[in-house]
């Protein structure tokens, strides 16, 4: 396999999109990737998206959107894993880039849910849990990552102070990232007066519904050194699945498809959880944020919710993350969110972070950990300064 | 990149499935396939489907079939390229074998399209046409592929016996395969006292609605030969898209993908289509099946009808076209139908082909051409007998 780098990276100001549709979101992160490649075509193009179908009646997106992108005839696919469905772009393109079937391949995501309105989002969202043992039965997604709060609470006792800790993190990063949905500063006080959405999930610990894309360039190290751009190396990706559903796991107070994926990723890159300086991870609420961060190995179980109490995951902290602002303030459009992550973790490694949230400590490997439904897929990867 | 061989293939019976669900049937192609494979694990698994969300409000297809298929945390994805998902979950299941990343992986394809009933699975569909210019007007993809037909009999003077041959051919084929749909015999009086759906098509040059899946395991040649089963090489993988909305090309009398994805496999196999003893080809919709075998080359522009007329594609004909009984006879369950056009493919080069249908010339390369949308998007695979 050869050694793939990232070359270009391109991402759209998240938010509630009334100008402009899929296909025009999509093609704008598509064109600054490109742009900031300085790449003058591409060999193929592979792009994550959760489900165009429920959002807005329109799949087949290898199709439109390289049509959209004036790039006729290329080789161009839509990848779903819900919403790992970036990281799964990313993956794909990387193996396609390593195997030597194509030289420079664009991997995005993409997502278009506020057309659709409440209601519509949560039916669409739903289609990512099962269908037939959950959702049929009224479960959605807060509630199922409700049952996973109250679980890790009685098990570990996490608190609503560590909950409420995650958010305020990461929109304190949010708050300077120009890209990001909610791009304030808020306090523990307004997560714990915000409303109860499933208990103890209140709104503000969950991330919210947004349009946005983002697109990233692999090519191999060789054509990088040719266009003159900072080699970020592709050293590790892997990728696991769990059972769909909840209620079939043994514990549903650890994310198994996080721990094996990213044993892969280590094993690929011959590093450990210690090698990494910073990662942008799967935060769709707060509890997922902490209970990722344990099995990922950067905590012991029971200890993630500590740990951002003590501010050990905050821009300062030994081991900071979701410097982007996370998906709870950057926005979590389903699809683009594993192509936004991979899009924080080369500007953090190539010291291009906006507005003062670039890492001081010059940080040469970052990982972006991307995670579809109740954690029931899972893609990591692992990226490093050349 | 390593030479990658099918070494098994599995798919349900084709049909109106009211006892089992999406899952049900894949999970029974997945374990056919993984049976006449003889192999002992899987280390990653990718599914084509066209619109799980639409059809039945279930996507994250690869966590789910991963859990009901016992694969605890395998590397499992779902892939969409409109009706061509298929095609396009074999494509990069044999990059990924190519590759090195791994050395056993199954690519299937599945659809569960009947529950919907008639007006969703029409909206359903269209999600593969452009959303914005072609559906919000009406355009459905009978009435396409109509405006297609009506653009080649006008340009070439292709007739409505030479559209009825195609569907009394396939469902000639089709009536000898266990597995198909519609296997029985029909007329040319059949197809032209048909109900009219979109002027010329009547329902007869149509594809039908279908429930079904199929799957087949990829790997090294090196592990085949260790199987003990038949080598059937893959010697040619292409892909290519084209303007998504029929308005937008420069002449809909030929399918530019379809001759961009051939291209691009001849070139790797090192063949022309001289070189192939027969096709799968995407026959949606009879006048499909005609502008097709011109797009590959096999016909000049215009004399597709002529040749399947004269028999020419017939199974005792110089160049047997959709031996299985094509989407026509066999079923179209629309992610499903790429990988079930490999079964069909594999089977015939293996001598397996059941009930008289198999080739007598000893076929040794065949070709599966699998469509998206009104041609949108296009995958070409050549296999070869090792």
């Amino acid at each position: 396999m050869r050694d793939v780098a990232v070359v270009g990276v391109g991402i759209t100001k998240f938010g509630e999109v009334w100008d402009n549709s899929l296909r025009d979101i999509y093609v704008e992160a598509a064109l600054a990737a490109i742009d900031d490649a300085g790449v003058d075509h591409l060999d193929s193009m592979t792009v994550g998206c959760m489900t165009g179908g429920l959002f807005v009646g329109q799949e087949h997106l290898g199709s439109l959107l390289a049509d959209y992108l004036g790039q006729k005839n290329l080789a161009a696919s839509r990848v779903e894993t819900a919403c790992a469905s970036g990281g799964l772009a990313f993956r794909n393109a990387f193996i396609e880039v390593a195997s030597g079937m194509s030289d420079i391949v664009m991997a995005g995501g993409v997502e278009k849910m506020t057309d659709i309105g409440g209601d519509g989002a949560t039916y669409a969202l739903a289609a990512a849990a099962d269908q037939e043992y959950e959702v049929f039965h009224g479960a959605t997604f807060p509630g199922l990552y409700a049952l996973m709060a109250v679980a890790h609470m009685e098990k570990y006792g996490t608190t609503r102070d560590m909950l409420s800790a995650v958010a305020v993190k990461n929109h304190n990063n949010g708050s300077m990232n120009p890209f990001a949905q909610y791009p304030f500063k808020i306090t523990k006080e307004t997560v714990e007066n915000s409303v109860m959405v499933a208990s103890p999930l209140r709104i503000m610990d969950c991330s919210p519904i947004t349009d946005g894309a983002a697109a990233v360039i692999l090519t191999t190290v060789d054509i990088a050194k040719k266009l003159g751009k900072p080699i970020i190396k592709v050293i590790g990706s892997g990728h696991a699945t769990d059972m769909i559903a909840l209620h079939s796991r043994d514990d549903i107070t650890t994310l198994q498809a996080t721990s094996v994926a990213a044993e892969k990723a280590f094993k690929m890159a011959g590093k450990t959880i210690k090698d990494i300086d910073f990662a942008e991870v799967h935060d769709c609420f707060t509890i997922a944020e902490i209970i990722v961060t344990e099995s990922l190995g950067l905590f012991a179980p029971g200890k993630g919710g500590e740990a951002v109490l003590k501010g050990e995951t905050s821009l300062e902290g030994a081991f900071p993350i979701n410097t982007s602002g996370g998906l709870k303030s950057k926005g979590h459009p389903v699809g683009a969110t594993g192509a936004a992550q991979i899009v924080e973790v080369v500007k953090q490694l190539r010291g291009e972070a906006e507005n003062g949230r670039q890492l001081k400590n010059n940080p040469k490997v970052g990982m972006a950990q991307n995670m579809g439904g109740s954690g029931g897929s899972t893609l990591v990867h692992i990226l490093e300064v050349d």
